[in-house]
């Protein structure tokens, strides 16, 4: 058994170096994982180009990834949920377990969350990684690991729709067409909602929006997506472009009581809103931090969904190849959806 | 019986004229209503001096006036739960109860409702009006009606505590100090609530705030509120001032998870906020427009702080006197909170 | 326009008879519905078998029938969201829409409510019924009325799995085969929820159960229930077969902080629960009565499954033959789930 | 600094001994706790009287006691948020943080939770105890630590409180006038809520529920519960007796859609329900199991009616007397309420 294992490591804007690091040992609870294939996610992408995503800033090496799954490894002491050899999805952040958020079921706005690729905590593009067992979910047979690294975006989506409430026959808007809201309109499916309307910019994802079963898919340059909108009585609109005009829009399609739900990130700390508007038509505006408690569903989702789920890998590198991945997500070049890096390529 | 009843009329910006309308009669269901007392809101006082609010417009005389309280005058056919003398405060909206959100509970939002003192509807300054048996709730012993008149207005409170759910120790934190923001303040208490921080401009408002029981009352324009807030541990902040700055505070100030709930109606579109520190804290943003189903327990919390909730009423007139009533809170003078018609003066 | 119509009408136990009705005319509001198919319920041949359930007792003769779909014959005064000749379904319950309950949004259980075939308001076995235009619930293009007549029941799913909170990747055990079983297997699983566990008596419904994609199915009779589920990770059980032991085994089988929603009527008025094991797992349960909002849900549930909802429906029957399809559903014979009345036939 | 530390131990049924055992040291995250009151609960008088409680057994020595405050006497590595000297309450059941019930908020229901005084773990009875900082909360000024003592069952009332979705105006019976009846009374009030009724057996308290402000009290042996409990619109009924017939009283006192809300713990495994009555009303049958983040609540609570929360504590003993305590409480003589250990005496 090697003493070092490789990692690809984020030492300046630009710059992927691979070095090796001391084998890690799993503590009490914990397993070893092998990634077999991890996701790129534009925040990996911003802090390669910018080195930083708003307060967070590389300020040393930082190993980025933080969708994937692999095999388990190696079992630290009294592990018994999972066995060496079995394929999982790792949940990347992990919370303390016991502050106030914690303790009430929120995790994900845990002050002490140690989360994946993200400074100062280094992620998974590494050959072995330790995670605690309970943040490993087993993958269900046919879930191979390429789609199994999915779980996280999935997760994002899963959680956006439990935010917004999604039931049965919810008529849903989508606003925005990367990743997280394909991610999302699959989750809205799967949670009883119709996508009524998802507006996008780029060919490739509209036309998978569409495959995924999107009703109406719309070009949000050439169309007027509020006035689409109000005529088709949207119950809850999900922002996953955070454009300067989409947290408006949202509250302007949905019907009276209904729900804007925010998880696109915004580059612009000031985003204008008409609030009496709002007022009048009494909408909650829900915004979304990640997630706590839905990998179990997200697995559940692609098992459902495997075929569906696959098409939105579009791309795949080599663990050499990471750099040219993140280059090709940066730049949105050749209809890029998801890029994943295959550790055995 | 007289066959007209005198009403108070607006005719145009700045003129109330007094006019004999036909005696209206209750049909079946209804009760016929003597108001004896009316509270003056913002909004009569918005329609006396600009003719409108937003898209509500004045076009035809109007009818002032929906926050009343006064005797039973005359029963509707079927009508079995009052009886004739009997003391009731109303709820001064009639939704229709037959579209998808009166069936769904949020009658507030009835498209259809018919408000009092809402163009192109009239109001309650008048000796006698009709009114839905089931939207006349009884006064209990003790409280009378120039306090009853209140309901309306600490209904507002009650639905905003509901549309908050505070809960038994929730931590608020309240910004602004009119009639709404107290109404406010006590309905958070009553639903189990600490007010940790109000914040203020009118001194006289800002006292009857600590004396209700406001932990800490801030004066805004002297304050630094937001850093006062984040101190505090506020789970729910509520913006009852509608300042282009107040809802972004209320972001600013909760906790991580925490609510920010919106009442005030600001006289601006455009109310920047920051939607990227909205979802680093995963704040909901809850808008509140009326109240569905909260006049029962706006009357219970009369009730039980009959002594604090008189302390509102800092002014009464007669009802020749409407148009100085209205001058009166339009200019703020005089440490006015709220002033009510009093019928029989 | 003939001046009468038919109608099947239950006069005495076992008993009907065809009578002529004075034609019905819409009130405004109203409308005119020709029914095309008529579901037979347990609850028409309890009426037919035993002229009673509970504490409705059939006094008079009565038209059964409540799950029916049909066209638009005729527009009472004011209606615009529909048109004559519009394929509908209806929701046979009419709430008085002004109560504490109607107004909370829960007006299923309006103590007035003007329900179809339950004594004394006659049902739909009859070839024209007035309705309001809010009741009708225009049928999707593919849905013809045959199973568009399913709505009712599949609402009776609909609003169990609301009321059981089913959201995505919960795990849900049903107890019971019957029709409404089978409705809420589709529910549960249009929710977001896996049925992982069905049980059940007859071969022909278990089989059906199986082929909806309930994952494990159970005879109820021959196997350890409460062993199965409680190794299968519970997270809501379901009693839609209403024997005495059915609703201790949903406590028992669902995991701590688990959901136990009973739907299915004992015919016993004392079952046996054992209350400390409810508390030592901090159980809901939540009782279902009927549905209310939930009709446009249904309506979307059949346009998603229309060839699976297709197969519930096992024997149609001639309006003349209401008789022979009571008795049919009755004997529980052929392998019977859901017979229906055919107008046209 | 002693080596050793004094603790109350149950040997054998009716015996108590006091035995040294080693002085603890706080680890990391935790606190050296000293016993300053410690109530006692319904659960060590059992445990002293029958050696179990279902199926937990007192199979070897057990310190009894889980209802304290105190000071802090020493901290662990990394503890920050209290000091020496401090006066906390303690939460007496530490959850894993862990398992799918911790992550999801409900850690009163993890199945690993090590709960002061529940067989195999030892309770407060003793001079000196470990417990995690996040598990002490300090007390309010005026809040001495015999009131403090009463924060685990006022919690109890509290968590009820929370499960029966208490709410502003709630009109609420309680049946039952133990410790727990009382602090739920409390609780009760303190979210919102009218106590319209309480029942009981035993005059002294009774008297106290009804200083407390239940606005009716019944003997339940005397009166008519239910139609007692029907004639007053109740929205939410808590069986805190569990006896044979209160949880069905529960179910019948409530309004249709009311609330069935159950902590009071059966001495039989078999109560009976009438399930079709219950489905009738669509009630809610909510179980409930201790408590889950509601200590700063119950603290809340006792700093707004530290008299009234006083009043609780009808007996005090010395550290010496434990047997004489429980006896005094299993006897139920005396009119005690709660009788709590007084370290100092």
């Amino acid at each position: 058994m090697a003493d070092t294992v490789k990692a690809a490591v984020l030492t300046k804007p630009g710059e992927i170096v691979y070095e090796e690091r001391p084998r890690p040992t799993p503590g009490p609870g914990e397993v070893l994982v092998a990634p077999e294939f991890c996701g790129v996610c534009g925040s990996d992408v911003h802090y390669f180009v910018d080195g930083r995503i708003g307060d967070y800033v590389v300020e040393s090496p930082l190993v980025p990834g933080h969708e994937f799954a692999g095999a388990v490894a190696e079992l630290g002491e009294g592990v018994e949920t999972l066995r060496v050899g079995q394929k999982v999805t790792v949940e990347p952040g992990v919370p303390c377990g016991r502050c106030a958020r914690c303790r009430s079921g929120r995790y994900n706005l845990c002050p002490d969350v140690i989360f994946a690729a993200t400074p100062p905590c280094d992620g998974a593009l590494i050959e072995l990684v330790c995670y605690p067992a309970d943040f490993c979910f087993p993958l269900p047979d046919g879930v191979t690991t390429d789609v199994g690294s999915l779980a996280e975006p999935i997760c994002c989506g899963v959680h956006t729709a439990e935010r917004g409430s999604i039931s049965l026959g919810d008529r849903v808007a989508i606003l925005g067409d990367g990743p997280i809201a394909l991610s999302t309109l699959m989750a809205v499916q799967a949670s009883g909602g119709r996508v009524v309307m998802l507006t996008g910019l780029v060919a490739e994802r509209m036309k998978l929006a569409e495959e995924l079963g999107a009703e109406r898919v719309l070009n949000a340059a050439q169309e007027d997506v509020v006035a689409a909108g109000k005529a088709l009585d949207v119950d809850v609109a999900i922002d996953c472009a955070g454009a300067p005009a989409t947290p408006q829009q949202c509250i302007d399609i949905v019907r009276r009581g209904g729900r804007a739900v925010l998880i696109g990130l915004p580059s612009t700390d000031s985003t204008p809103i008409n609030v009496p508007r709002c007022i009048a038509k009494e909408v909650d505006v829900i915004a979304v931090m990640r997630y706590a408690n839905n990998f179990p569903a997200a697995v559940e989702l692609l098992r459902r969904r495997l075929t569906d789920a696959r098409k939105l890998i579009t791309h795949r590198f080599g663990f050499s190849q990471v750099a040219d991945a993140f280059k090709l997500v940066h730049e949105l070049r050749d209809g890029v959806i998801k890029a994943v890096i295959d550790f055995g390529k």
